[in-house]
């Protein structure tokens, strides 16, 4: 039987993302299951401006986030725990989107052995010793939605805040098209209220030495999305290319989509016979 | 292997409350996929009151419900499709937690050749002809503690709403108390923030008529737990007192769980065994 199938979601998400993917995958008789990153889903804190009644648009900017003390290796621990407890201590799957890149990269670097196959949808994938913020000030990135979304200063605050709270249409007509642009807009509403508005900047900051022996010897796949206006296809492409230069022995295989960076919402079944086809 | 278990959340929650007990379901090799029901999750709208940012106390008793409209027979299509395709038309287990109850009881009655096997956690199961709603009002639900967290008339706004927008710290108290009482208190902070507050009437004033041919012939589990304060232990007893009595050639089979009315946040490990084995 193929390995079983882990699929870890991106900043502001949680395992819920998945849902329409895993009943298509499961469906083809494959083990898979979605797990929250840390500081999202079931380990999501919230800032206290995010449920006050009263919204304080100076806290938007200015609190401290929960999340703040978040590293790359708290959210690499808890992956690699997950991994562990659902692979029984031998390798899965695991699919990786957006900022969930970083924390594969980690994990397959520090143990290749419980990665049969790492799978990176629209994901930073950053090279050796390279923090996946350096890649949002790139050339390639320069017309990414995501960033003039952002509140208050992420290096102050400790988070990449989005406020998934306000009124302000203008506003929230930009979030969607930012990572929602081929998505129902029903769908696109019910999702936007289920995530949290800070993704800890320390999963962005840190940095992970890659080897021939360590990453570099993990079958990897990018998932590319030709429409995705948060990581944009270009430097999705130099991912790719960074990662291929640097293992040149070790190729991505790459899998191109007309997606958003959503297509986890837009094209389930789309993404479903890709992951169950596999290894 | 097994038959595949499809997991149902209760109102207000999401395919999201079972990540901790999928997990280590699929780590036992079995398939397993949580799904949202109609009008939750994926699926849900929200009423405007509790996504504005001036926080309107007079709406929140008043404005009508987005999912006003969702009738049982919607809810039981839903699942029906999701169990279809999950099942590939083969017989698969459904467990229903809370409300999912009446869901999977119209389900197995009505396709009882999809359902290998009913388990009802915490769950309504109601008797032949009986809406969910009126175990409410039932003795046996006396001191059930969401009762009293209801905001506006079910009937008028049609909806069971609850209010997790409020900033009233006893409020939230006796949330937690009704549903998370034996949940660490951050982990039922982050799963407060993921709750919908529109539980759609419709699903509990429905009803089914029970046959042997049908739901009687349906292989069915109840969980109980002994702690439950939304759905009080006399009446799971009542609902497996009644099944029992009207199909004595079907008896329920009982496991009991020393729980709150989440178990899938509070003892997940314990859940993930008695699914496991489950056949």
């Amino acid at each position: 039987m193929s390995s079983t199938l882990v699929l870890v979601h991106g900043f502001w998400h949680g395992s819920w993302c998945w849902s329409e993917v895993i009943l298509r995958v499961v469906a083809a008789g494959r083990l898979a299951v979605a797990v929250d990153m840390v500081g999202h889903g079931l380990y999501a804190r919230r800032p206290r401006w995010f449920s006050a009644q009263s919204y304080d648009p100076g806290a938007v900017g200015t609190e401290l986030s929960p999340v703040g003390d978040v590293s790359l290796d708290d959210a690499a621990g808890l992956l690699t725990a997950q991994i562990k407890w659902i692979g029984g201590g031998g390798p899965v799957t695991v699919v990786a989107h957006s900022a969930a890149g970083p924390v594969l990269t980690r994990v397959a670097q520090r143990t290749p052995e419980l990665v049969a196959h790492a799978v990176y949808l629209s994901a930073y994938m950053p090279s050796s010793g390279v923090p996946a913020v350096a890649y949002t000030r790139m050339p390639e990135a320069a017309d990414d939605h995501v960033a003039p979304l952002l509140q208050g200063d992420p290096a102050r605050i400790g988070a990449l805040r989005l406020d998934f709270a306000t009124d302000d249409a203008a506003y929230r007509r930009r979030l969607h098209e930012a990572f929602y642009g081929d998505v129902d807009s029903v769908l696109a509403d019910a999702a936007t209220g289920l995530l949290t508005p800070d993704g800890p900047l320390g999963v962005m900051l840190g940095t992970t030495d890659l080897t021939h022996d360590g990453w570099g010897s993990v079958r990897r796949t990018y998932l590319t999305c030709a429409r995705d206006m948060a990581i944009r296809p270009a430097l999705q492409a130099r991912f790719i290319a960074e990662a291929d230069a640097a293992f040149p022995g070790n190729p991505t295989s790459v899998v191109a989509l007309d997606a958003s960076h959503s297509p986890f919402l837009s094209m389930p079944d789309v993404v479903a016979d890709i992951l169950t086809a596999i290894g």
